[in-house]
């Protein structure tokens, strides 16, 4: 029998389940609405019969040996989504419990934020294979971070660290989606470029840009690319800068934790030398000697169509490593 | 017999050594020079028999069961101090395997720089007994940190992480002592604040500072703090404006750590509210709404003028803890 774990990664809109095994390879995936109004208790017992039909269709003798759950204000101490803003449940729901009731002979039930997630999915399938000391970025609509240090993910004192997206780079700065002035997100995560593109029209009054003729809401990250791939000189100037931020902050998690490597996920990561030459030049750039040189800056080996559940279901492999 | 460890605090003038118990009382104390040329052969072999001295001179029937050491660049993994800009050794110095020739008997001998010794110490002796996750930093001529992840102190992939120092805090904002530019030690340190005073009488023209007569040469923190407390505005706002720098700076250790409590060590934490405050103040306005209100700003409760060599006898104790 082979020993596979369900990794199920909650979002605003959609549940993305899939079953996996101990190299990643997804053996079935599928999906369910994440409720948007009503408590938990039915969206959980639906997800569970969809997990169960899921095993039952996989043309593999199996065994499930763990359930792993990225979530938004997931809570790893006590397997619980907290508040979660995008969320429709209220207050805070025992996920991990009531999952439990569901899947009696099942131990290894856990529940991160998806961040975290990722970076265990990288650590139990991907890049990070073998190394004690990492971190990884996911730049996306937001920018999620998950940390490890001796093996193991930080989880703080609460079970919610790792939130660098959420550091501050600029006193005073840009309006961050959680109220906050000047965070890492608000200038590296895909509206961040944006703002940065908007910025630079203004700044050079470039009409002739290739961005001049979208509106706020219309551009998005892939048409900056195109734009740095044709030439266009604001284009290339949105990653420079985008680069410039974030190689700022990267270079404080550095200085906390002196990792071997930092991840990048998502679809920003896509431009590949665009983003990550600036990234690397202006982190060392901030670096103390000790540092210069050693830290590597790489792209996740996730791979992104199914980096959510598999980072998930990385999450309850780790949970039966003890 | 009582068991004792030998904690010795190597600073670029002067070491400081003290045989010290398990509660951190220290039985005896004292001082040699540190080379200021020369290789270390020579220092060690006195180092040794200075301590060997101080061990026969405690009036109690003593064990010592491990000998501790703060060094600045100082490698735990590897017990070298390497490339020290303040002291007179070149290269990578062994200096736990050349200690451990001079005693052969003791296993536990272990090296770390003096702020990572300082959060062992405050979690062996002081005020983080029984926290599994806080961060310690040091203010005085730089600033230095110790962090604590799962009840272990953070040394990274190469021993040296815990420079929370030498993070960002203003892009392209004061030089600092390494090189950088902006980086929290040229806000929060002794002389950070002394800048931060000189902007201040620059800015308003304050000829009726108490802090107006002072050259540059002249002012400390120290000279600060009493104009702070005969209520100088100037004065009162160096510490209003340190506590913002600083707490910005620890808001982004939350955000990565999410630790219990952060500890505050040394000249400047003696000013009490007048820095505490602020610090707390500040610090809660960067914060993401699930850590508010959560993380303890607390001063150390290590004895200032023992916490060097008390806080490198506890890197002995928590060898001996495995």
């Amino acid at each position: 029998m082979k020993k596979v774990t369900v990794g199920v990664d909650i979002g605003g809109t959609n549940t993305a389940i899939g079953i996996v095994d101990v190299d990643g390879n997804v053996l079935e995936k599928g999906n369910i609405l994440t409720p948007d109004h009503g408590d938990a208790g039915k969206y959980i017992s639906d997800l569970a019969s969809s997990i169960k039909e899921m095993i039952n269709s996989v043309n593999e003798d199996i065994e499930v040996v763990g359930i792993g759950i990225g979530a938004p204000n997931g809570n790893y101490y006590n397997g619980t989504i907290e508040h979660a803003p995008n969320l429709s449940f209220e207050g805070v729901v025992p996920f991990v419990d009531m999952l439990k009731k569901e899947f009696p002979g099942i131990d290894a039930i856990a529940l991160t934020n998806d961040a975290n997630a990722a970076a265990i999915g990288e650590m139990i399938y991907g890049g990070a294979k073998g190394m004690k000391n990492f971190a990884m970025f996911t730049l996306g609509t937001g920018v999620g971070s998950g940390l490890v240090v001796n093996g193991d993910l930080v989880y703080g004192s609460d079970g919610f660290a790792g939130e660098c997206g959420h550091t501050t780079l600029v006193p005073n700065g840009r309006l961050c989606g959680c109220g906050g002035l000047g965070h890492l997100e608000a200038y590296c995560s895909a509206p961040g470029m944006k703002r940065t593109a908007f910025e630079l029209l203004a700044k050079y009054n470039a009409t002739d840009s290739m961005l001049a003729d979208k509106s706020f809401n219309e551009l998005d990250s892939k048409m900056i690319y195109d734009a740095a791939v044709a030439g266009d000189k604001v284009a290339l100037e949105v990653f420079e800068l985008t680069g410039m931020y974030l190689g700022q902050g990267l270079a404080d998690t550095v200085h906390h934790l002196s990792p071997e490597a930092i991840f990048l996920f998502g679809g920003p990561t896509a431009a590949g030398d665009l983003i990550f030459k600036p990234v690397r030049e202006h982190m060392e750039k901030h670096l103390l000697p000790v540092f210069k040189g050693k830290v590597k800056i790489l792209p996740s080996e996730l791979d992104a169509g199914n980096a959510a559940i598999v980072g998930s279901s990385a999450l309850a492999w780790k949970e039966l490593e003890g």
